[in-house]
């Protein structure tokens, strides 16, 4: 199974390393990181990572999609958007964490579907797409294939259970023991939805 | 303040790019990703991170050292242990996460300290340096400007920690928020060190 981590100019750094740390212990699964024009992508925390252009993956894996600052300018950019329709439509699986979904809103792949964000940028998600059913209580939200977790280690907690779907929750909570995390299982328990900042 | 990640072939992806979300959102802090000999390194999950040499490097800041599968090669590298040593030596302040700790105590920096480090390679960590005094049960460890963690996902924590030492909890608490992450603030607290796996 191919993974296709999709990175650009200032994703979240651990929106995507908290679930490549998960999906990187899964036996099969082979990790890809890709970007639209593949090279060089750095994050927010500035960290630099060598890229595959994404037309060059097999996109019939898995796709995750990290938020970020870098969101904000790409959800008005319609070719991205295009070819992350393409690329979603596609996958298997689509796991987003933070702000990813209102990239992911923006192809209109999740019109009708439940899907939340994280808490601090919630207005503006929602803003971006109002036909999404958003939740905002919620560590993550599955609706068919799309998985949209809460803000940046909330996806930690969505990707162990995507695993636990996919192959029971003894084998996530042996991945949880062997990274030293306490595991939020339950979807519904959000500690930080009512909180202020 | 000039914070190094010190990266090598098969380090463990997380204990780098938690600690990165974290120190990454301090202001006035300017993370560089660095390696003994500079250019791509790729860590256990297969993530290519392009990277400074180290001997380019400002050493007078932070230094973060990660663990993962490849320190096991490393604690036999005496070049590498040397550059290491110095770079240890030059830092204000000197982090490590899970067997990061048995790259650091190879240099001997840490004889007669106290240190710690991940649950599942505490023999084999022990082992390197009997002249350190290992603490087994802990988060994270700290002793003058060594702070050690234990595996993985215990690097945000003992970040978050440092940041408190450094500049109140508040401001540590305040990052937890910003990233959703239920913090572990007390380092005796070790939820995986009478664990089996």
């Amino acid at each position: 199974m191919d993974i296709n981590i999709l990175l650009f100019p200032d994703f979240e750094t651990l929106d995507a390393f908290g679930p490549v740390e998960v999906l990187g212990r899964v036996s099969g699964y082979a990790l890809h990181f890709v970007s639209m024009g593949g090279g060089l992508v750095t994050s927010r925390q500035k960290t630099p990572i060598m890229t595959e252009s994404m037309d060059q993956a097999n996109a019939a894996g898995i796709l995750l999609i990290p938020g970020g600052q870098g969101t904000r300018p790409l959800v008005q950019d319609e070719d991205f958007i295009g070819k992350l329709k393409y690329a979603a439509e596609q996958a298997a699986h689509c796991l987003t964490v933070c702000t990813g979904s209102a990239l992911l809103a923006r192809t209109e792949l999740l019109n009708g579907r439940k899907a939340t964000s994280n808490k601090i940028a919630f207005d503006w998600v929602k803003s971006v797409n109002s036909a999404v059913h958003w939740i905002e209580h919620a560590r993550w939200v599955t609706d068919g294939k799309y998985y949209t977790s809460s803000g940046i280690s909330a996806g930690i907690d969505m990707t162990l259970g995507f695993i636990a779907d996919q192959y029971g929750s003894e084998q996530a909570s042996d991945i949880a023991h062997g990274i030293e995390y306490v595991w939020n299982s339950d979807k519904t328990n959000d500690p930080f939805s009512r909180k202020k900042y």
